[in-house]
C-alpha cells in the first residue's frame, strides 16, 4: 500500500505532476474540425472529447472502464449539533450501497460505470475539530494513501463522491479556511438542517477556523485539522489519477471542498478534472468560482454520494459517442461552406 | 392520414388537449418521499419522474420506447443570404442521418432511442417570406398533420429536433411576430453567419413581420406564413403527443419557436413538454423566458437535429433509474430523521 511518510513528502509529490498530452489534444481537436456539423455547434461535447483525449493521452478517448468511488466516513464535529440526520446514516448508507438500494447504484448502472464504496473507520469518527485537529498528521496521511491506492490503472474516468453525516461542515471548514469569508459565507442546509441547525454550522465553521489559526496558510494541513477521512481519500483519489493521466470528475460541495487544497498547491493541481455540476448548496458556486471551475450540471442536486459525477459521466459518454462516430464532411459528402 | 381541414379546424383541436393524470403524478411522488435520500436532494430528477408519471398517466414511468422525431425541410428565405451553409447541405445531412453519420445518430445510440428523420419536400422550399406567406394554408396543415402522425402511439417520450438550411430565420421570425422585438432582437449566427449575413437576417425578419402584419394575431396563421414545413412538422408532433399524453423533450431555438404556437393559443399548451437545454444560439434563452420554460441543460449547443433532447434524454433515463430502482427508507433499514 502507498504510504506518504509525511506533510511534507505528500506535498512535494501534489507539486510534481505530469501535463496533458498536447499532441492527443491536437488530434481530436483536428479531428473535431472535420466532423458534419458546424464547427462549435456541440458546444461543451467537443471540449470534453477533447479534455478527455487530452488527459487519457489518445485519440480518440475511451470510456470503456468509469470507476465511480464513493468514500464514507464519520465526523466527529456531528457533537455540535450540525446535521438533520444521525450519524447512524453513515453506516445504514454504505449498506443500502452494498444492497444496490441508493441513488449512486442506480446512476453507475445507468452510466455503465462500475461502483466502490470504500467506507473509513466508520466507527471511529475523526475529532470535533472545534475542539481539536479532526485528524493528526498519520490518520489524515493514511486516508489520503487509501484514496490514492483505489484508483485503477485502466480506469479511462473516475467519478469521486462520498457519504459522511456531517460533512458539510468540514466541506465548509476547508473552504472558509481555504478562501475566507467564514461560516456565513459557506455553511448551507446540507442534508436539510434547520434554522437553528445552520447556525449551530456556522459558529461551529467560524471556531474552528479560529482554532486552527496557525495551520491555515498549509492547504494539507487545513485538509486534517478541518476536514474528514472520506476527504483526504478524495483528495488522494484525484491526486492518484493525476499521477496517471486519468481523468477526473468531481461531484459537489463536499467532493469540490475536498480537491480544493491541490488547486492551493498548484494552480493546475486541477486541470485533470472537470466539475459534474453544481449543487443545490448554496455555497457550491461560490466555491467553483474560487477555484475556476465551470460546472456542467445546474440540476438542483445536493445528494452527494458521486450522484452528479455520474449523471455528468453520461454527458461525457455522448461526447465520446458523437467525437468517435460521426461521420466527417468528405465521408458523407456534405458541403461544409458556401 | 390525418387531415386538418382548415385553421379554423386545428386552432379547435389546439384548444381541446388532455390534462396530465394528477393521480399518476401525486403517486409518483409519495414514492419519492420514501426513497434513501434527503427530500428534494435529486433536485430536478425527482420533478422529471413525477412530470414523467403525470404525462404518461402510470407510475413508475417508463423510458422503453424513446423516439427522436427529425423533421427537414427548404426555405425559400435563404435567397436573402442569410445562412452560412448552402441549401444543399438539408438533402445532404438527411442523407447523412441515413448513412448514420451525424451527430443524432451517435446521440440516439447512446440514449438508447429510435430515430425516424422525416423529410419534407426537400426539393420544394417553402416561399421567401419576405414576399409572400412561406405557405398556403393547405400546405401548412399538411406539414402539420405529417408531424401528427408520425408519433408512434406507444413512445414513452418523444425527443423533437430539425434539420434545414435557413431555419433560425424562420423560427426568429416566429418567434418576432409572436413575442415582438424584431430582428434585432430575435436573430442570431445560427451556423455561422458572419456580421454582414447577420444584418440580411435581421433585415428578411422586419421585412416579413411588416408584410405579414394583418395574421400576426393568429398564431397558427403566423407558423404558416413565417415558419416552415419542418416547424409546421413538429408543431404537429408536439400536438400529437400532448392529445395522447406522450411526454415531449423540446430542442432548440428552431424547435421552441415551432411550438410556441401551442402555448400561444393555450396557456397550458406545452405542459407536457420540457425544455432540454438553452442553445448556444443567442435568442433561445429569451425565448424560452417568454414561454416560462426551464432549460435542463445549458452545453452551448446549437447544433439542432434534436440533439440536445437527446442528450436530455439520458438525464430522463438517470432520473428514472432513480426512481424505480432505490430503496425505500423503511426497506433499507436506514434512519429518516434524527
Amino acid at each position: 500500500m502507498t504510504h506518504f511518510p509525511s506533510f511534507a513528502a505528500l506535498r512535494t509529490i501534489c507539486l510534481d505532476l505530469p501535463a496533458g498530452d498536447a499532441a492527443a489534444a491536437e488530434a481530436a481537436a483536428r479531428r473535431d474540425a472535420t466532423l458534419t456539423k458546424p464547427p462549435g455547434s456541440l458546444g461543451r461535447l467537443e471540449d470534453l472529447a477533447i479534455w478527455l483525449a487530452r488527459w487519457q493521452a489518445r485519440n480518440p478517448p475511451r470510456l470503456d472502464r468509469i470507476e465511480v468511488l464513493v468514500f464514507a466516513a464519520n465526523h466527529g464535529v456531528v457533537a455540535q449539533g450540525v446535521s438533520a440526520f444521525p450519524a447512524e446514516v453513515t453506516a445504514q448508507m454504505v449498506a443500502n450501497f452494498a444492497a444496490g438500494g441508493a441513488a449512486i447504484n442506480q446512476l453507475a448502472a445507468a452510466a455503465g460505470a462500475r461502483l466502490r464504496v470504500v467506507p473509513l473507520d466508520l466507527d471511529r469518527p475523526t475529532a470535533d475539530f472545534t475542539k481539536e485537529a479532526a485528524m493528526d498528521e498519520d490518520a489524515f496521511l493514511y486516508a489520503v494513501a487509501t484514496g490514492y491506492d483505489a484508483v485503477p490503472a485502466d480506469a479511462d474516468l473516475v467519478c469521486l463522491g462520498e457519504m459522511g453525516i456531517g460533512n458539510t461542515t468540514a466541506a465548509a471548514a476547508i473552504a472558509a479556511a481555504l478562501f475566507g469569508g467564514g461560516g456565513i459565507r459557506w455553511a448551507g442546509r446540507g442534508t436539510g438542517v434547520d434554522d437553528h441547525g445552520l447556525a449551530r454550522k456556522r459558529t461551529a465553521i467560524d471556531e474552528a477556523v479560529k482554532r486552527h489559526a496557525g495551520i491555515l496558510d498549509d492547504p494539507l494541513q487545513v485538509a486534517a485539522a478541518l476536514g474528514g477521512r472520506e476527504l483526504a481519500a478524495i483528495l488522494g483519489a484525484a491526486l492518484a489519477a493525476r499521477r496517471q493521466r486519468i481523468p477526473v470528475l468531481i461531484d459537489g460541495f463536499v467532493c469540490t471542498a475536498a480537491v480544493a487544497p491541490l488547486a492551493r498547491l498548484r494552480t493546475d493541481g486541477l486541470a485533470h478534472a472537470v466539475a459534474a455540476h453544481v449543487s443545490a448548496e448554496a455555497a457550491h458556486r461560490a466555491l467553483l468560482d474560487e477555484l475556476a471551475l465551470r460546472p456542467l450540471l445546474d440540476l438542483g442536486m445536493r445528494l452527494g454520494e458521486a450522484s452528479g459525477a455520474t449523471v455528468a459521466a453520461l454527458i461525457l459518454r455522448a461526447a465520446v459517442a458523437c467525437h468517435t462516430g460521426m461521420a466527417t464532411f468528405a465521408e458523407a459528402g456534405v458541403a461544409d461552406k458556401l
